[in-house]
């Protein structure tokens, strides 16, 4: 077999067998197959694309390229969730211990943010003590004594993907469905759980912008987990505006903490249980939305999310310390109406700058800064009405807040975003 | 600037500036760019193709990369000649001291010979002594002194094309036409000649399969040259059969000898005649084709081209010894009719399977080996009668004879293939 007839045959609009790929994929990972051959047929596949069988080889072909965590040791249905990125998207932090309070084990391995998107490892590490680093035995341990654990992804996992996520990204092939639908996969199967909710978000702020891109693309994952024996189901969910109230990891540890008080805006609350009542029947047991949101709003949520950081060596005392940001700045709206758009992109950069976020993988944080959101699109104003609180540890000027406010859009027309705009399964 | 952004520029159809390609190519030969980037560029190109004003940019982007000869201290228009490549290729043997005894200056640069085709270089080295690599002194003062020399093609030259063309090999990214057209066009524009005839081979044997590629192909590069100045001008020829009579290192230097000497085929002798004179009439000399016919058969060439070998320190006396081949197969006709087809790729790789070709890079060659027609497509054949004699320093297996045998296709229609198919100027 020769890499440059594997790369030609796609490249010519054919299928590569499993055989081929696995030779591929194998060879990638131990330096047969250089960087140079796989840009070369990453790019034939941007585009010729991959049948379903080629989509299930390759990510088949990269689970084995790594460990495989065996969650047998802990009994019933393991399940795990995994969003495809957003703006203030704290779900994780609610739904998972929503879900393990009805006694459904939640095995997690997370990611970390990047650009205008966060992520929920740097979310928890905002919470003084967390440990986001565990061996495998630890992880299991905990998901078998509490029946929870979210930690950082395990380096010893698909190792094809770390190789091939940082070729894409250095040659214009990241936006190929197939291979992000592998990407995924390939992790969430070799993190061992049996039942996996996909959240892929749609709109400005998410990686899909289209909503036949976000279908294709949760298509693609749930006949993945499905055809390997993982219960998978997808929610699409909208991102034109941010998740909820908060943006920035302290300021979206507090929100999850109200909203496990019972304090949250409605709309929030409602949406996590939908996605709870999604996941707990993956695990086979049907629950009310009415049960649910008990669980949520009576503290069974938030025990088991206090048993989580405890076990992980967080400190609870500081859990609910306010944001230590040096300055709170109030945004007050300017005329009367209701908010039309709150753009999550711009928000999700907005933040970012602030130290929310990271502009390049090394860019260390500030846990602390953020926007908190009074108002979000849907809701009326009256000049004078604070909008958002932006935290921050340096004094905001005034180009800034400006920039702020032009991205905030009063009008109006009444609107009601739906946070779950279709499910596949 | 970010090479990431400029493949994907390409990928989504859109040109890239000046700039942009100067950088890319500069940032490849001086390593910044990697050779992962590269492929994936190439492959979008070969998705989306090139411009007339990316490709221009990019064949001056590679001249720049490297040395460029200059001629101007020979007097007259200097010509060179290229040939995309082909099977019994011998035209530049012949062609270069033609055109030389009319007292134009011929300059030419050689390649090597690899799979199914010949390489001139090859060729001129089975002659005992004949030095390919000489200075560019020696090279510009021997084009000074006798009007002629044929060489290999510097190191020192488009330093780009050696990286990009190894890169293209293994990535899939070998036919594309811009990318071609700039290969070949780079290294004649640094050659230095004021007037370039290309010789664009179409057919099975040759690296353009259709007469629309050839076209292209012959079209940028005319396109090219001309826009930079050279006088350019591409004959598109017939390579489904192979050149003339010989295939083979010696054999086709014996040949050219004697189409020198007027013996030989009358096709083949008026064929290079065309070509002489268009070269001719690119260096402002019309001369019409009996005269050249008469500076072909007369000796004028035959002793340029004897005038050349003393000056590169060949041998004269070797160079009329008849092959060493140990032996000699003569192969004969089962059946009486027409030569209808001799497939230029099959006896390519035929020969090369003798030792007078290499299947990679790094085979040594065997001068000696080869065929000899005796009769081409459109010859009339008798039972029994020769149709060509194999040179060969191992004895020839039943299998490969009956192989040969296959490959000769002889019916009842008599074709007449033209040689030169097309002028696209």
């Amino acid at each position: 077999m020769r890499t440059v007839d594997l790369i030609q045959k796609k490249r010519d609009g054919f299928s590569l067998t499993s055989e081929e790929i696995k030779w591929l994929i194998d060879g990638y990972v131990s330096g047969e197959v250089p960087d140079y051959q796989m840009a070369a047929w990453a790019m034939a596949v941007y585009f010729k694309g991959m049948t379903t069988q080629e989509t299930k080889d390759l990510t088949m072909a990269m689970v084995a390229t790594g460990e495989q965590i065996d969650l047998s040791a802990i009994p019933g249905v393991k399940t795990d969730k995994h969003s495809t990125g957003g703006v203030g998207d704290k779900v994780t932090l609610i739904l998972a211990p929503l879900v393990a309070s009805f006694g459904v084990p939640v095995a997690k391995m997370s990611g970390r943010g990047l650009g205008h998107t966060g992520g929920t490892l740097d979310k928890l590490e905002s919470i003084s003590g967390y440990q986001i680093e565990r061996s495998q035995e630890e992880f299991i341990q905990q998901v078998q004594t509490i029946g929870l654990s979210v930690v950082g992804q395990s380096d010893k996992l698909v190792k094809a993907d770390k190789l091939l996520y940082a070729l894409r990204d250095v040659t214009a092939t990241v936006d190929i469905i197939p291979l992000i639908a592998s990407s995924v996969m390939s992790k969430k199967i070799a993190s061992g759980a049996d039942a996996i909710l996909l959240d892929v978000t749609v709109g400005e702020g998410a990686f899909m912008k289209t909503l036949e891109e976000a279908e294709q693309l949760a298509s693609t994952m749930v006949a993945l987990g499905n055809e390997v024996g993982r219960k998978t189901v997808a929610v699409i969910t909208d991102m034109s505006q941010p998740v909820g109230q908060a943006i920035g990891n302290r300021l979206e540890v507090l929100e999850a903490l109200e909203i496990m008080q019972g304090k949250g805006r409605p709309d929030v609350t409602a949406f996590i249980c939908e996605l709870a009542q999604i996941m707990l029947s993956l695990a086979g047991k049907e629950e009310t939305l009415e049960t649910i949101k008990q669980y949520l709003v009576s503290g069974k949520a938030l025990a088991k999310f206090e048993e989580m950081v405890v076990a992980q060596g967080g400190d609870l005392t500081d859990l609910y310390r306010p944001s230590s940001a040096a300055f709170v700045t109030d945004v007050t709206a300017d005329e009367n109406g209701f908010i039309e758009e709150l753009p999550a992109l711009e928000f999700g950069l907005f933040a970012m700058r602030l130290g929310a976020g990271r502009a390049v993988k090394t860019d260390s944080l500030d846990y602390e800064s953020g926007i908190v959101f009074a108002k979000k699109v849907g809701d009326s104003i009256n000049k004078g009405e604070t909008i958002a609180k932006i935290y921050s540890n340096q004094k905001l000027s005034e180009n800034l807040l400006t920039e702020f406010k032009k991205n905030v859009k009063i009008g109006l027309t009444e609107s009601q975003p739906k946070e779950i705009i279709k499910i596949i399964s």
